[in-house]
């Protein structure tokens, strides 16, 4: 080992959540380690809380915690803040005041990436700091170092991803386990791995705001979110995923951002994988990250994208690039929140894809005729259309009569699995239908889905994916 | 972006194959792009070729090509070798002779690094210059990155890897084509996939200089070749990946590292690995590094481990970090050749695994009781024994009587199919016995092996593949 020429780093830790946790046990229980690969000790000297009475589950040394965060911007012996705090304020206002009393910044706290990244960063470049961020997007997957080192001279032509660990443990649980939503939900709540509104997470929302991020990244574009198509698992139901996989596909929560004749096509969606590729086989709450250089061909990066621990490495790998001096060489090189000008996104009308959609007809003359009619006149052409019986149908019926059962007992039920039940009970039964289509946009959908709202004989739901290409 | 401070960097390419063309293409088509991620121009100053005459296709600019690698050396100017000849000599007195005279070094020379890495990071040390190898393992995935840096936070637990690429084509073609071996290196030297003589990718030796390149890395220790169980894919037959499926399992060349009380075990051989991890989807030509840290849990890194395009997208990464000067800082922090205590390489005959076997046996009394004898008294117990008809038996019935056809065309064929169809022809008939055992160590199978070799009816082949945990 050479021999240590630097001063201690002096670090501070603002918020002292999960992560914030994570991240001061590593340093107080494996110092010599975090020393060797910093080439200096790190010195963790103030922890700042809410709460100081709340039992954690890492004994720091006295003196070290604290709910004043004015200890740690007033500190000029401290040199790197380690900024947990979630949501935009205080998080902002804390991280502007540590840059401006000449402080480097990591952080984890992707949402205020998203929404100030370019204030942020511009308050670093104008103090001389930097603010280190792997620990944004996809906690434990190297995906900022990725696109910003290692796959520097490539032109990044597309990254295809599963972004958000809940959405991929609900839909991976649901397929496996023939469940519904509801109930995955609930087993997502229970493992950890949902908040009690996890509605950013199955909505799109993180995802979207993930993508975003890297799309900064690696186009250098700054989308937002009513740019693109955003939408969430929130409202698949077990059959989807039965026949997708019927047809030869998993369904996973893509988010996908690909240069395409000068423009960018962004979209976050539930969307049909063909199973041999390697984002249908991602299960439980891993991501993977897609990327596909103009050199480098196709890459794959996967790991855990979230939870205590897998944050806690990437902010301990940013941590110790700012020790080392590599951190201030990245910031200084790393093409985003720039000057040049970026590639425009596509309107979200004009992103094209193969689409699955699943429906309920009434079961009569013409009705079908009249679907194909509105989507023929908005030049959406069928490849293929299947309707017999749901693919396994015993296992619906039961949840059906689970669904009945539970209804009758007062308890909420998934309202597609009740009108399952019925269908027997209606004039015309009604059918479920599913229909793959040739490539063709989302802005003829949009159209379509207006005409097809007129139709009486369309029963809910109505399901559409892309297939990814 | 930022204004350009820096002088331009000037680079020599020595080595101007497949790789090296490939890398003066990027410098030369983009070197705008190149200059944004340095922060300075790259000049191409200086490009090696053996020989002159050859057809490149790549429009070197006026008076960059020689044969003269002296013009590299003696010209102070040039702050970059890029040294991409390939073998040990005279690669290595190039790269010691590039850093004596004060030039920086990335190089994609995996043998040499495996080799002499103790040296040339040596002379590298002592003239304060770098040497650069993230090319020299998994071409385009950043794996030295990924343990270098991004997982430094980590105490490595295991590294598993996919790392040779013509073998996992060779055996995805086998399962996926029903085909044998011969014909897959067949079809992997058409398609540029295998050099003429493919001993060195498909005997082990290839993954396994990688894996040790690896274990250095991630562990401090030094392994040889000769202290790890190291098998090729060159005694599988297409039946052995067949049980093996039927098994749920596939089968892969996997090079294995991992931390187990103390010491490391190690090891490369064609192993079982379960149908639903993520290794055993790695197809064609790709490899995948799996890699588990005590702290950011596990992760995986896939791409195309070899060619042109992937490995100057891995030397090209280097250039800039060695531009930027992150290359220096990481250098020096790189816990590798280092001086503290490496952990000792647990003894090949201790490493303990289940294991699939397959054989054949004369099927007479008392037979089968003789083997499982053997087996007992060194320890091994069987977990399950298939003694039934080769699966897909039509087909490779088929595959028997195309081979017993090409043999009478006087054509080579694979000795083992014509065995296979000889079978009804002996005394005895010769049935296939596959069997999984219980965890054992690979000393206790050295032990039966020598013994079982006396048994005369036991047939060839004898195929021993561990089981992935």
């Amino acid at each position: 080992m050479p021999e240590m020429q630097l001063p201690p780093l002096n670090v501070a830790i603002v918020g002292l959540g999960t992560v914030g946790s994570g991240v001061a046990r590593v340093l107080l229980e494996h110092p010599e380690r975090i020393a060797r690969r910093c080439g200096r000790p790190v010195v963790l000297r103030c922890a700042v809380a809410r709460d100081l009475s709340k039992q954690r589950d890492v004994a720091l040394p006295p003196g070290v915690l604290t709910d004043d965060v004015r200890r740690v911007i007033d500190d000029p012996e401290i040199d790197v803040v380690v900024q947990l705090v979630g949501g935009i304020e205080p998080a902002r206002t804390f991280m502007l005041q540590a840059l401006q009393a000449g402080k480097d910044v990591v952080t984890a706290n992707k949402a205020l990436i998203y929404e100030h990244g370019g204030e942020v960063f511009r308050a670093a470049r104008d103090t001389g700091r930097v603010v280190a961020f792997e620990a944004s997007v996809c906690g434990g997957i190297p995906v900022i170092a990725a696109i910003g080192q290692s796959l520097a001279a490539n032109q990044i032509l597309s990254i295809e991803a599963i972004l958000n660990g809940t959405s991929n443990f609900i839909l991976t649980g649901m397929f496996s386990e023939r469940v519904d939503y509801a109930e995955m939900i609930r087993r997502a709540q229970a493992a950890g791995y949902a908040e009690a509104d996890p509605a950013m997470d199955v909505d799109g929302t993180d995802a979207a705001q993930k993508l975003v991020i890297l799309t900064q990244l690696a186009f250098g574009t700054r989308a937002s979110l009513s740019e693109f198509a955003v939408r969430g698992i929130d409202s698949l139901e077990l059959a989807d995923l039965l026949y997708a996989d019927e047809l030869g596909y998993a369904v996973k929560l893509l988010a996908v951002s690909k240069l395409a004749a000068g423009e960018l096509e962004m979209h976050v969606q539930p969307t049909l994988i063909r199973k041999d590729r390697p984002l249908a086989g991602i299960g439980s709450v891993y991501n993977q990250v897609s990327i596909k250089g103009d050199v480098v061909g196709r890459t794959w990066f996967s790991g855990l994208g979230a939870g205590r621990n897998p944050t806690a490495s990437a902010v301990l790998a940013d941590l110790i690039d700012v020790a080392v001096g590599r951190a201030a060489l990245t910031f200084d090189r790393l093409d985003v929140w720039g000057e040049h000008p970026p590639v425009p996104v596509k309107r979200a009308e004009d992103v094209e894809a193969r689409y699955f959609l699943r429906f309920n007809v009434e079961d009569r003359p013409h009705v079908f005729a009249d679907i194909a009619d509105i989507l023929g006149r908005n030049q959406i052409s069928l490849a293929s259309i299947i309707q017999h019986e749901a693919p396994e149908l015993e296992e619906r019926e039961l949840q059906a009569e689970g669904g009945r059962r539970k209804a009758e007992d007062g308890t909420r039920t998934d309202p597609s699995l009740s009108q399952l039940s019925t269908l027997n009970s209606q004039l015309f039964p009604v059918v479920p239908v599913v229909v793959m289509t040739h490539r063709t946009s989302e802005g003829r959908f949009r159209g379509a889905e207006r005409e097809l709202q007129q139709l009486t004989t369309l029963r809910p739901p109505w399901v559409r994916m892309p297939v990814a290409d």
